[in-house]
């Protein structure tokens, strides 16, 4: 028997609340015990909430309850977020999040102060929502040396390039839609210029290849550069624009990480996940590529992968308790410059001056360009070479593609 | 530290004794301790292996040995596979297998004789080679009660349909290409008649609903029926006929599984899904739908599940053991007749008999029909309805249309 403590009740907590009940008894009898709800810490009140008497205001009453072993943050953000996650663990209690921020910024030494206090730290819900990654990583794949990990990490973002595809709307247009709809928040920053893909990356990263790795580690773009043209000369070579974040292991043991628009091969399955779907894929050195997809957010989704971990924290109190990853450090990183693709480059300039300056290329073509447009796919090469090449040229977009 | 045994040294087999050693040094330090394989049970010798000092012929040893605490059964079938799994867990040895008839048949019963001698028997590369799927099921969607699982369960009859899909072929030389490239036996029956997806999808099935089911509650029909003219009907409306193992859990709490051809929206993630790769969605309360994809098959990706199976019985020497299913019977499914979908079908018939005979159709079109042929769309119903309303009807194909 587990007694449950939920910090923060917004969408993820109420949906943690809400989960616990409707699926109970399924839990109870999966679990061999049961999963009790004893407090929801929130600076609110909820009066007509159905679990308004559990709501309290001060963190003290849950750290200082020995009935309470796990603890829910869902409060987002690493303030005080990192204080009550830092306290519940010193009070040797799980704790249980889908704070992507916080564990991007500081999951090792939270896994270290949990690991010192025997208790866990889990975290499946902070990438992909409620799709299985985090364990299936930890776990499943557990045999393979990992080589890459990439993947469609935000639904906003691929919301906004999904209908700027498919509706032929413009960027702005594209996000006032997803507002109205929900898919994207007041201020969309976090989302469209990539740092909550940058945290999901560095925290797939940091499980993947075994060290911490931090987000300012992440050289980050956004899609606020993709334009209509862009998308149409995509479409034109039979490819995508999606915003990947991806970790590659260099040969020597370094990771490139990086967040960045690729155009993605049509016939690549991640060229198939559309709107606020997310996909990751994972290549193994016995696996090969495996890939996982579903629903990167939203309430229940996300709720279910918090309850999954809430299940495992009480399924394993009494275990061993070993840091998924260790410290961090700048000889972890390098710099993805010499991560080598084909590139697409699209520039106020002759086809015949582009080829001058980058060589072999592939010419593209979109109805209603202007006159002295063009836009081309380049032959393979690292992007200190592309720089030097287009050094004089005035690009509008320079985006990689994803080579399989 | 924990030794192993592996039980058959076929292509399975080979490859788990190639990923333990290739990727020791990792698997150490993942398990902070090490796994070494001590001996290779077959009836073969292998002098030229590297593993050839560590082939044995006798059970026995491996019984006797009190050092042996994991035992990989890689044999296949039902009968050595059988006795050599009780015999392991008999004598407290956790069993890892990749051997799905021995699941799906005597699953349950296998892990009940595990369970009384508090030894694990893991079948994680049972069911979609590398790709995780077992681990996922137990304990990441844990909070949610599943409705649907549906997937591409077999890698050979994918690739036969998109050999006929894509490159025209007809059944006959797209079986024959297949076994060129070796993705099919030289008796391929298991593979073309169902039987291998529906193993699978019984596998999948009792774990997702909590009770065993058997292969032979499973109605299973194969991919011999499908012809061109179906594929190209099939296309006319946009859709991939796809072989699919389906468990629905019913109002009445009963499991319809069914192994069938199914006609696949072009939007559906599961139509994009080609050659040998698999995939498996599951559908959850609270998650909506996941889809894991990968290669289905395959020497490494299979070993790589067999070993990361073989580091969680190590690590989980010491655990209680729970079944993951219940006993079966005969209540635990029902027929899949009650399940209602729209239906594909082509027959020696007018529009007008179809018509006339189905109610509300929709007329599909494809070059090169002979005239007297029809295919159609049928409304939704069950498929009781649609066998009477079909009585008289001379029909060549009737296939299920997956619905979201």
């Amino acid at each position: 028997m587990s007694k449950v403590a939920i910090l923060g009740f917004g969408v993820v907590g109420s949906g943690v609340a809400e989960v616990l009940q409707r699926n109970g008894a399924h839990i109870g009898e999966k679990l061999h015990g049961s999963v009790e709800l004893k407090y929801i810490l929130d600076v609110r009140d909820f009066p007509q909430s159905p679990f308004a008497d559990r709501i309290i205001h001060d963190f003290a009453i849950i750290e200082r309850d020995p009935e309470v072993d796990i603890v829910v943050e869902t409060i987002g953000g690493a303030r005080a977020a990192k204080e009550f996650t830092q306290r519940a663990l010193a009070a040797g209690k799980s704790v249980v999040t889908s704070n992507k921020e916080l564990v991007a910024k500081h999951g090792f030494e939270l896994m270290e102060l949990a690991q010192k206090n025997g208790v866990s730290y889990l975290y499946e819900a902070s990438v992909g929502g409620g799709i299985p990654i985090i364990r299936p990583l930890k776990q499943c794949l557990a045999a393979n040396e990992i080589t890459e990990v990439c993947g469609i990490l935000n639904g906003t973002t691929n919301y906004i390039l999904t209908r700027m595809i498919r509706a032929g709307l413009s960027f702005d247009a594209a996000l006032k839609e997803a507002q109205e709809n929900g898919y994207a928040e007041a201020d969309p920053t976090a989302d469209i210029e990539g740092h909550d893909a940058c945290r999901k990356i560095c925290i797939l990263a940091s499980l993947a290849f075994g060290r911490h790795i931090d987000p300012e580690q992440v050289p980050t773009e956004g899609i606020t550069n993709v334009s209509l043209a862009d998308v149409a000369y995509a479409d034109s070579c039979g490819r995508k624009l999606k915003l990947l974040g991806r970790a590659i292991r260099g040969e020597d043991g370094r990771i490139r990480a990086f967040v960045a628009p690729h155009l993605v091969e049509g016939e690549n399955p991640l060229a198939g996940v559309e709107d606020v779907f997310n996909a990751i894929t994972v290549r193994g050195n016995a696996i090969g590529d495996v890939m996982f997809y579903g629903r990167g957010a939203g309430k229940l989704p996300t709720a279910s992968a918090v309850v999954a971990d809430v299940m495992d924290a009480a399924r394993n109190k009494d275990r061993p308790k070993y840091l998924d990853w260790g410290p961090g450090g700048e000889s972890v990183t390098a710099p993805p410059d010499d991560v080598v693709s084909p590139w697409y480059v699209r520039a106020e300039a002759s086809a015949d001056a582009l080829r001058g300056a980058l060589g072999e290329i592939t010419p593209l073509a979109r109805a209603g360009a202007p006159e002295n447009e063009t836009a081309v796919l380049t032959a393979s090469m690292p992007l200190g070479e592309l720089k030097s090449r287009l050094a004089g040229v005035k690009a509008h977009s320079v985006f990689r593609v994803l080579e399989d």
